[in-house]
């Protein structure tokens, strides 16, 4: 069982996971480095560990070791014990429920693995947010696609903002990073999909349209800014819209990303 | 035209609408007994501006100037003119494509004015999260809703976040907070509307069938964590649920309330 190890000092060396956790661009280096993300609030610490990743280490407030005793029981990970002041001096902000973790990445699984079986996946060009992120895979997750497919660039899933908007669905859904940007989508419908690319494209057609009677089906999504690269935008082999009631000449009265991709997900669940 | 009002010292007494915008227990009080609100980013503002809502003062770094120099020259407001750490000193944040304004509330609409004529209309109890509150009024504007009704404890659609968000569609779509919590639902089942709550009570039906040939429609939602009041959820007309390929009974694979929100705006829209 991990081993409690009581904290009075946040500048304790043994808490390096947990420092600094506001500043994104030092835990990109940091998580990348060595190979760890962070997972925050009690059912989503649970969820990575029931979900098979390694625990390197926990970090709460002693009332929350009751709720996570079964999980502790079951790692040989030190659980470091403070005070909730102290964690968010050494954390840089108020922790969300109070428990934090620090768990290994795995290898990504190879496309071919990812896709075995699955018929409706999600495809993320350039997406930046990380709690865009994490929303398109909650809602993925609730309406049944099988898998996610990340551009090289995407924002992280497991960066700890996404993990918690997810709800921990990064967890559940099967994902991976795609290895080639240029030919992901020719690759795809190679692979039997047909490429759905959501955008405001003039020659788009409604969701319902584009999906209808189609067999395994992949939703495209771009960046938050500028949606789609013309790349992906001209590869697709179908062009989508949500169908909107008021004009967006203004640029405003649109879907953000997080909603267009949970209606998309519906009625191509449905289709 | 607005006077250009250069600002060196970021204690300066003028700048007092702006300061601490973090902390939203101090922004709450301020607000509330001031009156006002703040808008950020340049789209942010003039839209606010060109809404009719009155600004008391501007304050931007010098390159966003000439981007909203017809906002500026169309008010009588001061300008704070300032660098961008500046910016971050008085404000406790980095401030988002460097521009805010404040500007002064209005008296809320009378419910039978927000009503007149509307066909499709939200109603939020208490949801807490401003981030949700902002996504779920843009989707309505979207998706051709007609106006949003708010129960008297639901988070603030004028808070920075929260218009933020919305890309600033709560001044595009009317908006009022319901006089009276506990017969709200009655209420507009009285004035012709079907109001269709949005839960996983047991005996919701899905959402394409709850609102299928209704004329005028509620769409009813609740809280983050614990969902609808036992009130609502018993008032409403019919209760309904988005359909989900997966079991959630770890209650984790479910749609958040503004994913949800979207799918149900989109279902009742096409209704």
């Amino acid at each position: 069982m991990a081993e409690l190890v009581e904290i009075t000092d946040p500048a304790d060396p043994r808490l390096g996971d947990y420092r600094d956790l506001r500043d994104v661009e030092l835990r990109k280096h940091l998580e990348a480095e060595h190979g760890l993300f962070l997972a925050e609030g009690e059912k989503v610490v649970r969820r990575a560990v029931e979900a098979g990743y390694h625990p390197r280490s926990f970090l709460m407030a002693p009332r929350w070791l009751d709720g996570l005793a079964d999980v502790l029981d079951r790692s040989d990970a030190p659980c470091y014990v403070l005070s909730e002041d102290l964690a968010e001096q050494v954390t840089g902000f108020h922790v969300h429920r109070g428990a934090l973790a620090s768990l290994e990445r795995r290898p990504l699984p190879s496309l071919d693995d990812v896709l075995a079986g699955a018929r409706t996946v999600l495809v993320l060009e350039d997406l930046v947010d990380h709690t865009n992120v994490g929303a398109i895979v909650r809602s993925g997750a609730a309406l049944g696609f099988d898998a996610v497919l990340l551009a090289p660039r995407c924002a992280d899933p497991l960066y700890r903002r996404a993990i918690k908007v997810a709800m921990g669905a990064v967890f559940a859904l099967p994902w991976t990073r795609l290895p080639d940007w240029y030919d992901a989508l020719p690759d795809l419908s190679g692979r039997g999909f047909t490429t759905v690319a959501l955008t405001l494209a003039p020659d788009a057609v409604p969701i319902e349209d584009a999906v209808s009677g189609q067999g395994k089906v992949a939703l495209v999504l771009g960046s938050e800014g500028h949606g789609l690269s013309a790349r992906w935008e001209q590869a697709a082999d179908r062009r989508a819209i949500i169908p909107m009631a008021r004009t967006i000449e203004h640029g405003v009265d649109s879907l953000n990303v997080a909603a267009a991709t949970a209606v998309a997900c519906y009625v191509t669940a449905r289709r």
